[in-house]
């Protein structure tokens, strides 16, 4: 039996003082009731919660571990640059560096501008892309996330209509979607959005088809509108470059956060030239935006980034890990979909539309002391190892056992009922 | 003659990579054109930019330097916890230490919600307002700035007119126009937005009329809207308290930012109990808001606010400034406006449209070693002495003398010819 007393205390306190008991994507009211809300330490790829419970985590905090949790250089750096001033009266000469750094790496990318959310760097793709066409309408594809602000937000609560105007929707990887999305702006077409892959929260990932992400270069070069891919979840996962690289297509502006400075929070919009007049044209800002220790973290990140084989090396865990469940997962007799890159898994169990097996499953693994997300895509770091994949198969294998002898018995998920509606 | 090469140097490199060589509110396009873009150290009051010529600082970071650069106990907090692990996959016990600490100190709070910009705070009222109406209007003061997203943005470029749908405006400190902006807004008031004072860029600030605040919250008794101070730029250096406090107001709901953790990231949205569910129900998040190293800084911040006289010593500080610079500005002959709390001061010149006195004047402050901005709030932090405070003012008598000088011959400011319009 797992240890959670003081994660139930913290429960409690944070009841009272914090607005149902935690906000946003790290509360764990979707997740199995087992879930750890409180975390203590992490170090490399792994987590201890706050009862000590010590844990693989396949979460890597939604995104920005990539190197590993509390890399001392990376943290160095940030530790050295921060004791010599960080949110100071003005920028430091980091910067630019970073900026340098930054696009010199991002084929499509001349310039930079440093913001703090995921959702600041698409706020400002949105805002770029309408100065430089001088027309407001966005093409989204269903369903898919770019940050919690208003004109993106996935629950209406707080939202007005006018929040959400000017917006059409297509269907990912659908090009007469695309198309029909493009016609129907019309000759307001400002900004065509694209995920770099279908990465969907509840639902199989699918990665880009090559024809989609070329049609909508093609329909934004002919309609003078702006192509932005929101790399915020996926950059530096699938490639070191804006991840439509991998399928030859570059946009004009790419969105940048989570994992550029291996957790240290900073945000980017990188562009290029032909949109950098709007870009100066906008206002936009933010207190700790200038902020120096952050650009340091993320020098060093990005040098990892390109002087080691951090990509190969999780690419390789991530067949490891893919394969390995596979196997299991047959000889279970599960059907088990293991979707979008290797590096960034989702695992969802056939004919499981309440998530009852996903839930009981984790939770085993989870005792196990492997943590796995049973409905939202998963991230590898670079400080796994083998042993690391092989302990998350070896829990695995276990809890494909449990499942089957469960299975049959298996409560409905309340909280996930929403699923069947 | 100021070394400026190094700064040179930085513009040129920035110019190629971020647009218009700088972003945001940190970019000195509308500085006097010796003001330098860069830096490079800072500690206690005091800042060194690229080329290394000391400055006594009075932008304190644009507010986040509360108690000073690199401050040696709040920055140990920050790095002893990042290095047990900062962004994880979910929060620690401090996010509940810090909600618990925060609500204690601040009259009207009962719960909090973290975050890293104070806009983000700001927008997160605006829905957390409209989510417990079900309403969609809010009342803002023209011309108060509340963040730069689009819903408040103060330059059209890349904004929509429904960006800015469903807001009505008053005038600050003006009962009767706050009265019609209600009235305008009819039975769909989610509502009522404030400054703590009028801290508008380019004009004199203005203290808050106790009877406006008063009757901002009867309006939003009256009518079932809530009422919003956005303390981000103020809180802490009025009160120890919402700002507001201080005429004898509690609102419903107030951002918080800047320097609550004296420069690290975060920002707050505090809220009474009667406006909880509401937040709960609305969906806000951020990669980096769950950060367990700034909280840590924040506790010892916070910790310093409750148990040192910061304020009464900052408040003795301004207070030496405004006189000895109402006593040397007299002498000169200047009519020199200071206006704002004396820990947040703005200096004016009358008779100086297009601020050719407060570039010249302020530019020979920099010369002599000390930073002020020509039209914008300044911040006192707590690392200031009174030595600090004589070296202003000599520096001052002597700017103003050399202001004496050449007062005839201004030559008029370009790049403030908007004022003018």
């Amino acid at each position: 039996m797992r240890a959670n007393s003081r994660d139930r205390d913290l429960r409690d306190r944070a009841a009272a003082v914090i607005p149902g008991g935690m906000f946003g994507h790290q509360s764990t009211r979707l997740l199995p009731d087992d879930y750890p809300q409180f975390f203590s330490r992490a170090k490399g790829a792994r987590l201890w919660d706050a009862d000590g419970n010590e844990l693989l985590d396949f979460m890597c905090a939604y995104g920005p571990n990539l190197m590993g949790y509390a890399d001392d250089a990376i943290d160095d750096a940030y530790v050295s640059r921060m004791r010599q001033g960080d949110t100071m009266t003005g920028p430091t000469g980091l910067i630019v560096e970073l900026a340098e750094q930054f696009t010199r790496m991002v084929t499509h990318a001349d310039w930079a501008i440093f913001c703090k959310n995921g959702g600041d760097a698409t706020q400002i793709a949105l805002m770029t892309a309408r100065a430089h066409t001088g027309r407001k309408t966005v093409v989204l594809a269903k369903g898919a996330y770019h940050g919690a602000a208003p004109w993106c937000a996935t629950r209406p609560n707080g939202v007005t209509p006018e929040d959400k105007a000017n917006q059409v929707f297509c269907v990912y990887n659908d090009i007469a979607s695309l198309e029909a999305a493009v016609a129907a702006a019309g000759d307001d077409l400002a900004a065509i959005f694209a995920a770099p892959m279908k990465h969907d929260a509840f639902t199989d990932q699918v990665l880009p088809d090559p024809a989609y992400a070329r049609r909508a270069r093609e329909l934004c070069d002919s309609t003078g509108a702006l192509l932005v891919v929101d790399d915020v979840r996926a950059g530096l996962r699938i490639a070191r470059d804006c991840s439509w690289s991998a399928v030859g297509v570059q946009p004009d502006l790419s969105s940048w956060g989570k994992c550029f400075a291996n957790g240290h929070p900073i945000s980017a919009l990188l562009g290029a030239n032909k949109a950098k007049r709007a870009a100066a044209q906008i206002f936009t800002t933010g207190s700790f935006w200038y902020q120096a220790a952050p650009m340091a973290a993320a020098l060093e990140t990005l040098r990892r980034v390109r002087e080691t084989d951090y990509l190969e090396h999780m690419e390789g865990l991530g067949t490891r890990l893919r394969d390995g469940l596979a196997e299991r997962a047959a000889a279970s007799g599960f059907g088990f979909r293991q979707t979008g890159p290797v590096t960034m898994p989702l695992f969802l169990f056939d004919e499981d539309p309440d998530l009852r097996k996903g839930f009981f499953w984790s939770s085993q693994m989870l005792k196990r002391g492997v943590y796995v997300h049973p409905w939202h895509n998963m991230f590898l770091c670079a400080a796994m190892t083998p042993a690391d994949i092989d302990q998350a198969l070896d829990a695995a294998e276990d809890s494909f056992v449990a499942l089957k002898a469960q299975a049959g018995s298996l409560e409905p998920v309340a909280k996930m009922s929403f699923l069947l509606a």
